[in-house]
């Protein structure tokens, strides 16, 4: 029987706010079942925020559950991290990266064994992660999309296809959030079964249908659904990013501008302010309710999907992907979702007639938070 | 950047029809992605079926894959292992268990990171299992439902709910062959994420409807979808087994007698040869066709289904595993389900308005197998 030690896995937090405050509120709640089910103990060396790095009282020893739930309730309150006693304040000439990549470089000295962890929604972290992956014991694990989709396929390369990665780096809920797209995803490829399609709708925001255009667009926005900008979303970006780290994982060498985008909205409305976006939604609804209606004609429903086409195993084809607004039968899985939820399918040689599905809830501080203490606990037991 | 040696990763395969012989055709075919993504080659070092161990000419660096190729050929052509050359003969007298179990033992003595894969049927296998489970450095991967379902829940924590098990046992395939259900499962309850309702199809059998049942049964049994004795299906154990598993991942202390099964055939069937059972089918469709008559005037589809109930969280309601015919709506994903697919819905904190959802293919020699090797490439990256 195994001995009942319990390890310390130390680990560096970059986003406090969030996901980053849920994170830490799950990993708090989650101590005894860690402990009991796999002997590990999470321990928070360094909380970050772009503003400062905050340690605890005993810096070896990590942030106690009280410091952490004081910094919850501090960024809660709208706080900065640099307003917190003992903080290192990031030099206002530094940039974001540097100070982090720093930071990265300090642990993987006195912790080498250390999981930079990273929630934030910044393009910051790319060296901190790359650190990370590639200093020997580190590792990373990520729900920002950013460090995966608008950073290089090279830095992508480097980060999630190395052969030390699949020990050291774990990405779930930058797609997603916590629904198991990648995890299930990373078996289909490790089992050698050729991948010939992924067709998902990895939007709350997009995947509705029946109502008006800008009805549903307002209500996702209320719901806190979309990017700030719902642009972000309906222009296809926040989804090509998706598709994106979905198709690099098969090892596609594309970039975010190789992704084809077709947006929901209208090039004049590109331009406008937030608010004047927000008010000029409607001019859209009509065409889109033709759209709905010509479909609905052909007993199919519109989704706005992206499809991850790999070449063929043959070296032809040469792959693509591609985001648009697509006609699906409404019997088909994609055409039977409903309400917010994510949908992802994926088709390859032991999933021909029928895709393997992942469905469920793909937005949310909570279930990314989730995802992401999923990956800690993975991590946790690789080897270096 | 990772230096790109590749490490040899050994295994000792119990089971070499069927998925055995898929999973070392994948291995075969997998050993370029293998070496490049991963780093890893792996090494059979024996393999064996109930007759016999057969180890390579060269016995430490395991079969070549020109061995493989003769030994699946030979397994193919309905040979036993024990008429192979060199083989390692179960002496007659010798219980199965004892034989697997020494097997196990020279190994962990001679090359103790090596993964015992159990591609078998039997539940001879769990003493070798628990061997490698407990034994530093060993691994195993199973995709054998028995050991896992047959044997005692004390048995089940040894292997899976121990500190140690997430570094050395995966069984992914014991339930819905590759579809990645346990991985899902394993991250929800790694993320703390308490799981109210596991709700499952998972028996391509019995999936159907529109039908009559004895045409059903009749088609599964032909595409060898059924279990030789459609029994074991119609019963509801094989289903049992599957949820079982589930629900002893999620902690529930349970043994297969505490599910509550409810049989698709009536008790005078009970007692039949599998002939005789086939030819008495059609008296059953009658019954099935009033019932899914009934279910649809509410809208409703017939599916047989388990339900996983755990506990509360504050220890009240004790928790069931139930097994027998319900009626869904027909627009819910279990509803929505056609064909010999599977379909697990997980209802958890994060997933409460609607499930995590995984569906796809479930049986299959290709696609278990497919499982089994996911199993092997994470086995790989784990520390001991």
């Amino acid at each position: 029987m195994a001995t009942c030690e319990t390890r310390t896995v130390p680990f560096v937090l970059v986003g406090a706010g969030g996901v980053g405050a849920a994170l830490l509120e799950a990993i708090v709640g989650a101590r005894a079942l860690h402990k009991a089910r796999y002997g590990i103990r999470f321990s928070a060396l360094a909380v970050c925020d772009s503003s400062a790095a905050v340690s605890g009282a005993d810096a070896a020893g990590g942030l106690s559950d009280a410091e952490i739930a004081a910094l919850i309730a501090h960024k809660a309150s709208g706080g900065k991290l640099a307003s917190q006693s003992g903080a290192v304040v990031r030099p206002a000439e530094q940039d974001a990266s540097v100070f982090l990549e720093s930071l990265v470089d300090k642990y993987s000295k006195e912790a080498p064994d250390t999981i930079v962890v990273d929630c934030s929604a910044t393009d910051a972290t790319v060296p901190a992660l790359l650190k990370a992956a590639t200093t020997a014991n580190m590792r990373a694990a990520s729900a920002n999309k950013k460090p995966f989709a608008d950073s290089s396929f090279r830095n992508f390369r480097e980060l999630c296809l190395a052969p030390t990665s699949p020990a050291r780096v774990r990405y779930e809920s930058s797609v997603g959030a916590g629904l198991p797209v990648i995890a299930a995803l990373a078996r289909v490829v490790s089992a050698h079964d050729a991948v010939t399609l992924i067709s998902g709708s990895f939007s709350g925001t997009l995947g509705y249908a029946g109502e008006s255009f800008s009805a549903v667009v307002g209500k996702a926005k209320e719901l806190g659904y979309t990017e700030p900008d719902p642009r972000d979303d309906l222009g296809g970006v926040d989804v090509a990013r998706k598709a994106l780290i979905l198709a690099r994982t098969l090892g596609m060498a594309l970039e975010l501008s190789d992704v084809v985008v077709e947006p929901l909205y209208t090039p004049e409305l590109a331009e406008l302010s937030v608010p004047d976006f927000l008010a000029a939604l409607p001019t859209l609804d009509a065409a889109f309710a033709a759209k709905v209606a010509a479909a609905a004609a052909e007993g199919k429903v519109l989704r706005y999907a992206a499809n991850v086409r790999p070449p063929a195993a043959d070296g032809t084809g040469g792959g693509s992907l591609k985001v648009g607004l697509v006609a699906v039968p409404a019997s088909s899985p994609l055409g039977t979702l409903s309400g917010s939820d994510n949908l992802v399918e994926i088709y390859s040689q032991w999933y021909a007639a029928t895709p393997l599905v992942l469905r469920g809830a793909g937005a949310g501080a909570g279930t990314t938070a989730a995802g992401v203490l999923s990956d800690m606990v993975e991590l946790a037991n690789t080897r270096g």
